[in-house]
C-alpha cells in the first residue's frame, strides 16, 4: 500500500542521505551496545573483546551485472567486500552468515559456483560461514551478507575520531577495481553486438583481478600492529577516495587536504584510463570497489609508515573550518567533492 | 553467465534441500564458533554468555504483497519474524541490523512508514537498531534483517535435543496468520477488480492481527523460566506445525506421534477456514507464519508444564524407526508430512 504515501523520489536524498534520514533519531538502549549506525561496522560487547557486525545487499543489475560477472567470483567478492568492513574497523572476522534470493532463472549449479566462490574466500581467511536464508525472487539475484569480527576494544578503530594535522594514508592503489569494469563493460558491448565475438581481455590482468576478485587488507592491519601503530580513525574504500575522506571528515568534525601528486595509480590503471579518455586521478578519487583502508595516523608515527612498503600518506587533516581539498599537480587547490558510485559512475 | 551451468531447477531440491546441499561440507574452524547452520540462529562465544544470530530475507512477491500489506506494518513484521528466531532458542534480543533494497517505484515516505514499523517493534521488545544498508534495487522490495540475541550457555535450546517420550508443546492457536491472509487476498481480489469497493474486513480482526502483526513469544520463553522448565528441543512456527516437528525429529533423530484433538484452534480462525471450504487441521498443520513456539519436555515437567495458560501438549516423541504420525479425531494413524508454504500454500 505504498499508493497513500506523498512522493518524495529516493534519489532526492541518495544513499547516505537517506540513511541519515530513517536513523536520525535511534536511541541506543541495551549495555552491549557499544556503537550503533554509522561506521563501517556496529560495535557489541562480547565479554573481553568486542564485536564488530556489519551487513551488505548486494542486489543484480544494481552492483553486479550477472552478463560478465563468473558465479563463483560474484560469491568470492560478495563475501570479501564485507571481510573489509571488518578490516577497516582494525579488526579480524570469524563468522558469516549468508542470505540468497535467486529467481526461478537461476538453477542449482548456478547457486553451487556462487558458494563455491564464498567458501574460498572464507577458507583464505579464515571465516566460518554459520548460517543465513535461501529463498525465491521473482527476477533477479539478491545476496545478503552478515559478518562478525572481532577485536580488544583498544584496538578498534573508528572513523570520527581523526585529529587535525594527523597524516592521511592510503594502501595498495587506487582506480585499478573500476577501470576493470570499465574493461568488462567494454567487452559486454562487443559481445552484445556479436555473440561469437572472443573477449580481449589480455593485458588487463591486474585491474581485471582488482574488479573480480577484492582482497580485504588485513595484511595491513597486522603490518600496523607489528609496527606498533594504531590508526587515529579508518575506514575502507568502497565508493572512492574521496567519498570516504569525507565520511572521515564529517564524522570527525575535521578538514583535510589531499595531494594529487601522492595518490597511488597503479600503471595498469592509469593506462587504461588514458586508452578510455578518462583522468587517472578522478578515477582514483571516484572509482571505487578497491577495498584499500584509508586510515589517519599521529604525526609522530611518520617515521615508522614511511618503512611500511605498500601505504602512501596522501595528505593530512586540518580544522574543521578550513574545508576538504585537494592541491592537483599544478599546484591548484580545489574543494573535493563526494561523487561516489551512485552519482557519478554509470554501474551496469 | 549463468548460461554454461547445467541445469537443475531451484525446485528441484525446494528450501531445505538447497540449504542441505550447499552447506553439507562446512567445517567449523573458529573457537568462537559454537553452532553453525541448521538451527534456528547461529550459537555464538560471547564471553561469559552465548550470542545467538539469526538472518532472514524478506523479498516483494515472494513474502508479502505490497498491494494490501501497509507498510508499517511490514516493517514491525520483518523484525517480529526474525526475533521468533531468537525466541526459539530460549534467548533475548539485543540488537538488530536492515538491509533494504528498494526500487524507484518506493518514495522516501514510503520508507519511514516501512522504517516507522520496525522501531516499533524494536521499542517494544527493547532491541536496538545498530546497522545495515540501504541501497536500490532494479524492481521491487528485499528487506534482510540480522538478529542478534543472548542467554546463558546452558539454557540455550536447540531443535537437536529432544529425546524418546518428551512431550510435545505449542504456545498460542495455530492457522490463524494463514486465515488472515487468505481474508487479505480475497479482499484484493475484489479490490482488483473494483477499486472503489471498501475491504469488508470486520470480524476478522485476530486473525488479521496474526498476519499483521505477530508476536515472537518471548512470555513464553519468561514462563518457562519462571516455572523452572527447560524445553529438551525448540523451533517457531514459521511454516507450518507439520513442517516445525519434522525438523526436531529429523535433527534429534526420532519420531513423533500429534493428536488432531489436542492442537489448539482459535474459533475464529475454525470459523473462517469453514467459510473458506479449508479444513481448520491442515491450516493448523501447514499454514505457517503463526510464530508460536513449538518445544519438547521432559514427561517429568508435564505437572509443571499443565499450569501454564497458553501452552497445549499436543503430543510425544518416539524412537526414530516408528516414524512420525497424526492420530486423527477418528483415531486414525496418519504419516506426518511437511506440505510447508512453498509446496502447498499459494503465496501471493
Amino acid at each position: 500500500m505504498i499508493e497513500n504515501a506523498t512522493k518524495t523520489p529516493l534519489s532526492e536524498y541518495g544513499e547516505f542521505g537517506l540513511i541519515d534520514l530513517l536513523t536520525k533519531n535511534i536511541q541506543l538502549k541495551n549495555p552491549s551496545t557499544i556503537l550503533g549506525v554509522g561506521d563501517d561496522a556496529a560495535i557489541i560487547q562480547a565479554g573481553d573483546r568486542q564485536q564488530l557486525v556489519s551487513k551488505d545487499l548486494l542486489i543484480e543489475g544494481v552492483h553486479f551485472d550477472i552478463r560478465y560477472y563468473p558465479l563463483k567470483h560474484l560469491g568470492y567478492k560478495a563475501i570479501a567486500v564485507n571481510l573489509s568492513d571488518i578490516a577497516a574497523m582494525n579488526a579480524k572476522p570469524e563468522q558469516i552468515l549468508v542470505g540468497i534470493a535467486a529467481s526461478s532463472r537461476y538453477t542449482v549449479e548456478a547457486l553451487e559456483e556462487i558458494y563455491a566462490g564464498m567458501y574460498l574466500c572464507c577458507e583464505h581467511y579464515g571465516v566460518d560461514l554459520v548460517g543465513g536464508d535461501t529463498t525465491s525472487s521473482l527476477s533477479g539475484l539478491c545476496i545478503s551478507i552478515t559478518v562478525l569480527g572481532y577485536a580488544k576494544a583498544e584496538k578498534i578503530v573508528r572513523r570520527s575520531t581523526a585529529q587535525t594535522n594527523d597524516l592521511i594514508c592510503v594502501s595498495g592503489d587506487l582506480g585499478g577495481a573500476y577501470m576493470g569494469l570499465m574493461v568488462l563493460e567494454r567487452e559486454k558491448e562487443v559481445f552484445l553486438k556479436d555473440p561469437k565475438a572472443q573477449p580481449d581481455l589480455e593485458g588487463f590482468d591486474y585491474i581485471l583481478q582488482r574488479q573480480l576478485k577484492p582482497s580485504p587488507r588485513f595484511d595491513i592491519v597486522d603490518l600496523l600492529e607489528e609496527n606498533n601503530i594504531l590508526p587515529t580513525a579508518m575506514i575502507d574504500i568502497s565508493d572512492g577516495l574521496a567519498s570516504e575522506i569525507l565520511h572521515i571528515c564529517k564524522q570527525s568534525h575535521k578538514g583535510c587536504t589531499l595531494y594529487e601528486d601522492k595518490i597511488p595509480i597503479d600503471i595498469q590503471t592509469n593506462d587504461t584510463a588514458m586508452d578510455f579518455s578518462l583522468i587517472p586521478t578522478t578515477i582514483a578519487l571516484n572509482g571505487g570497489e578497491d577495498y584499500e583502508l584509508l586510515f589517519t595516523v599521529k604525526q609522530s608515527d611518520y617515521e615508522k609508515i614511511k618503512t611500511i612498503k605498500d601505504i602512501s600518506v596522501i595528505g593530512h587533516m586540518n580544522d574543521e573550518k578550513e574545508g576538504c581539498y585537494l592541491i592537483t599537480n599544478d599546484k591548484k587547490s580545489i574543494p573535493l567533492k563526494a561523487q561516489g558510485w551512485d552519482a557519478y559512475i554509470k554501474r551496469p
